[in-house]
């Protein structure tokens, strides 16, 4: 008998890319809220998902990650990945929410986490900025007049650049948050004349527990998305950045919420 | 409306991991055909697939891909990839099969693609010896005496090793064949109480067109598996190897053969 | 006219690898200190060091690096770098000292600031575990009973493996201690029957200023240095392991000891 | 005693970065010849280098390399690695040259030799299109006709973009040449006050022996350099191109010409 959460699914179940949830994560995220054109935004939601605002946010993160049984975390390459997170805004049945229309990783485990959830991933490289508890020329401080940078690299392209720089605490996170976004799940078929037909093709809720929110710090941003010849990022370009944030947060996934089959 | 064949969808559909089949392929690949205990060949096969033989063949090749449209080897970081493959013996209703219990890539595209064919893929790091038509201390020669290595590396570990010596000619390719194998499709559900009730489950047959081999050269070879705290690729260690071989193909995918739900 | 600390030198001087000193560095440090067989160690010795004791100290490092006039951390991928550091206890004229037989980080900038200062640096893989400040699964405290791993692979091969219990404050560094260690600077000749003659060969000693120490904790430590078919690491395998340690440290260099010169 | 050819000098000699000469490499290499603004080239030249024209020539490399006595193509991740050359026109005493103001591979090994020879390498990411032997959607002909491509990333930036179309074979390889090219080895003082006082800084010339090339083919090509925050390759772009080419070649170093010390 096979088992395993994933493929690939063996006697033992021990060698699945992600094993069962649920999954522990922590990690520090720098992040700009910006406004997109509004008819771009509005042209990226799926079926089900109404235009609310032309609100987005660009987080970038570096997480470290761990199942219920293991320890992955102490065999750190089975556990440590960057991210970037594009964010819109959208309703849902009149509540607002966010969407999510690209996002990157760098590590195999963290990308078939994110197809299951709904998460368009592709792997790509980020680089954050790091601060550190003591003083020197290499490092900003966590705190006012702090700068951090973070990009993000697809198949060989610098796709985007942020600098944040710290203000002031706040307790407003930025917005559209990733907690409690909708996601579209989606796996197709290859049968011929059946690729239009989707296996799964579903709008779905983020669901999390333990959350845990470091205090936030707040500031001003700029953020640049260069052209690129094959992703459509650029259309949901910045007309306008708001600001810029950093915090830490820690999270359990275990579930998700189904909303609503998009199969014909 | 939002279009692609796969995630991430977009108002243009240009921005899909995998873009619409055909996918067409051409790689040169080396292979070794060996034996493994029985019993553990038998334990990795899926419900609707029987014990066949010990066969077994590790393939090592480094692919170039392009879709119809698009002229991806021309930005080849877009197009080439390495892979591991292992395939074991099993029939399927009576007529003799190779089934991938692992299979390893190393771009986000080809994992992708694998997915939705059943390919069970992982990222990994595979390294495969060039021939070229000059002579040099720095590459075997391709005809008899030549010797080829590979590897594979999986999260920073040493997984794999192949050393085949070229001997003469053959017609016959290595057995089991990656042409016409039973894959296994599975998408996970994550809400919670469904984990183990995937959303997708199923035995299907790989379909290609447009197939072309080039000589199939036959030779001498070693394999080693290594040990590792996580792969259970270790229980279809060698009892036996067989024969080693290199040889290139081309071929086109836009088929996937349906052959049986595995959800209860 | 050609300006520029190293190689590419160009007419505006800031293409070079490494930028002119000063070069400032702030990382994160688990090390473990331990004892080798001490005719290994003194077989590792240039000439100029005596042997002083069998022990040794192996250093896993993030680093975050900005030059003076430079922001690099702004644009991480240009700034941050992981790195293992290994120790072997020395003396010079009688002063006890460090001396680095081995040393791998993951950028060619730090690789070639490295080997002006006579560090023997390769590019390796480093993965060392994080700590937040935040309660999670995914993560230990950075206190008692805080678990930290790290990891080393070389050419697709896992080379070392740590882990690190915290126990307690101490306000003793490990030891040896890469602060004041003994280097090698060493730049070979390629002009033919010229191979042995290198162009520069000398003995150095690391400086440093405005160097900065977080608290250090102190605890047990396990420490695996695996077998390889190249890399002579292993005649330094750990005989007893002494402590694990975990501190961070900022730095600043631009200078240099020369000791001796060591061409005939 | 400690014994290797370069750094980390060890009691075997084994673990040397680069082993000593002689070293083997074959490769496949697809070039780009152009013109570039006459003041541009003459400002990238050393002391004891004369302007000549504004020819320059674009290599894109995929090589394999061997030591004397070892067979790393047989576990490849230590002898293949990629590459991306650019040479301007020079003379020296009256006699053409190339020479190299930027370089860039993919591995340490490569890395370190080129040091030793001059070459002012960097780390990149080089991609370049493949043939096989199989007609193909997936992989141009080589021959009339065949479309190659070629890309640079450094640092997670596109720098340069190459196509070839090939039209006839040739006798005459791209101007200028990497055989014989003049390079500048250079290793700077990080003592104190010395910092403009390097150690080496001598003009060389590449020799090589057993040189094979196979039959060139020539054709129309274009070639993109992007616009860098740090990098001065764009003062080289091209102001005309003049043609593309691919071929393969052989060759073993094992010494080099002195030419010029340019220590003060």
């Amino acid at each position: 008998m096979l088992n395993g959460y994933t493929l690939p699914r063996t006697p033992k179940g021990n060698s699945s890319l992600a094993p069962s949830p649920p999954w522990h994560y922590v990690g520090t995220c720098l992040a700009v809220e910006y406004e997109a054109d509004p008819g771009a935004v509005a042209s990226f939601l799926p079926p089900g998902l109404e235009f609310n605002s032309s609100n987005c946010a660009a987080y970038f993160a570096e997480w470290q990650y761990a199942s219920e049984s293991g320890e992955e975390y102490l065999d750190p390459v089975r556990s440590q990945y960057h991210e970037t997170i594009f964010l819109i805004s959208a309703s849902y049945e009149g509540t607002p929410c966010g969407y999510c229309p690209f996002i990157w990783v760098d590590q195999d485990v963290s990308l078939m986490r994110g197809l299951i959830q709904g998460w368009p991933k592709q792997i790509g490289s980020t680089w954050i900025t790091r601060s550190y508890d003591l003083p020197s020329k290499a490092a900003p401080s966590a705190g006012p007049g702090g700068r951090f940078g973070a990009t993000l690299a697809v198949k060989d392209r610098r796709l985007v650049e942020a600098v944040v720089t710290l203000r002031e605490e706040t307790r407003q996170p930025p917005n559209p948050t990733f907690a409690g976004a909708v996601l579209m799940r989606y796996f197709p078929e290859l049968v011929a004349a059946r690729h239009d037909h989707p296996a799964v093709h579903e709008l779905v809720r983020l669901k999390s527990r333990d959350v845990r929110i470091s205090p936030i710090w707040k500031g001003d941003a700029t953020l640049r998305i260069f052209d690129n010849p094959y992703l459509e990022l650029p259309a949901l370009r910045p007309t306008r950045v708001a600001a810029g944030y950093r915090f830490s947060c820690a999270l359990t996934v275990d579930d998700l919420v189904f909303l609503r089959n998009l199969r014909e």
